[in-house]
């Protein structure tokens, strides 16, 4: 079964629904399950309890973290860009034919991890599995993509408080205790005429969190560029 | 550059020599070095210093130990029952032909640790291998995996003090200290004349060590049978 480990963004309802996939079941506590760990491998990233689960698998493409096993497992990183470029070159591995439907969800994966290519992480062999799988899918993978990353960085649903908090993290800079997030948007004009919004909320999240100061990286993806927004 | 984190024993000696492969270098300390750890993933297992090292890769086929990076590595490990099972493979993925030299070093492995298929954690993935492999050495595999063994088992030119502390560790039983060593042979009626003057020695280590016990295991490797050896 496949399951998420957090709540579904907007970005990911697109390419579900693109490719009608269903959303998978969310699961928040590991005691007593089996479970394949994709996309991490730390404990403190993982569903709660992941000590009590029985761990079957790790695939991942993030540095190695603190998980360990009783027994021998298959565990599988690889400095590439995105997780899904593992995924797919081993269906090939284990010449397992893929669907139109994981075609769909393992591109979406690595378009999005290597924003259509231009992340530092991107290697030619996330380039090599997009090319593979835009055949099965029969899209351009240019132009999907660009759809895809739109559709994650339209804000118009979003409140403020979504925009501040949709990619946040807490930070302690030598006891300095700060709040730091990140939204990534294709063209940053969209967020100009919520700046003043966008401050006041980034201001009650610092008193509420008792913060020295909050910080929010607005990109744009597109050009590669970034604008900071400070209160503090 | 190939290097060994230990001795070399007498089966690692038959081998090289068999397929004319230089011994490689020995290393004790991983300061400052890069390094690939194959066969182990465990900090107290790899040379001293290994957190001072400057970790590459891992290859491995035992249970997920506490080996931890600051970026991502290629790090593969596979419940197969030999490390060199999966290189054997990467080999193929990759597309890199395989030297006789190469070939015949990683059916040895293969065949030792499985025990020429014997073992309990020998997998049909270690079996296609070393048929892929038998073909590159234009060997039967039986007949070199017994000569292979019979060298490893040749305990002639061994003292008693080699015998005990050939695969020897400690072992702490809450509060226990006992030492526990294993040597494998093809005829468990070989180390009969030498029964004597094996448990003396060992008597000697309790007592030089402050053992509780010292217990050795002598392993017929044909039989899959074992003897124990016991003082204390």
């Amino acid at each position: 079964m496949p399951a998420a480990a957090g709540v579904i963004n907007s970005e990911t309802k697109f390419v579900l629904e693109h490719f009608g996939v269903p959303v998978p079941e969310t699961i928040t506590d590991g005691k007593g399950k089996k479970i394949i760990l994709v996309d991490h491998n730390e404990v403190a990233q993982a569903v709660d309890n992941i000590k009590e689960a029985t761990l079957m698998e790790v695939v991942d493409h993030h540095k190695i973290g603190d998980i360990q096993t009783g027994s021998p497992i298959f565990f599988h990183n690889e400095p590439v860009g995105s997780t899904a470029t593992i995924i797919s070159a081993m269906y090939d591995q284990c010449n397992v034919p893929i669907t139109k439907e994981m075609a769909g969800v393992m591109i979406s994966a690595i378009l999005s991890d290597t924003v259509l290519f231009k992340s530092p992480t991107c290697t030619e062999k996330d380039k090599a599995e997009v090319e593979k799988l835009a055949k099965i899918i029969g899209e351009d993978y240019e132009q999907y993509g660009i759809a895809m990353l739109t559709a994650k960085s339209d804000i118009s649903s979003k409140t403020a408080m979504d925009i501040v908090k949709g990619d946040y993290k807490h930070f302690d800079f030598a006891g300095t205790k700060a709040g730091v997030g990140q939204i990534e948007v294709m063209d940053l004009s969209v967020l100009e005429p919520r700046r003043k919004e966008i401050l006041e909320t980034m201001e009650t999240v610092r008193k509420d969190e008792g913060l020295s100061f909050v910080l929010i990286m607005l990109t744009d993806v597109m050009k590669e560029a970034s604008d900071l927004l400070f209160v503090g």
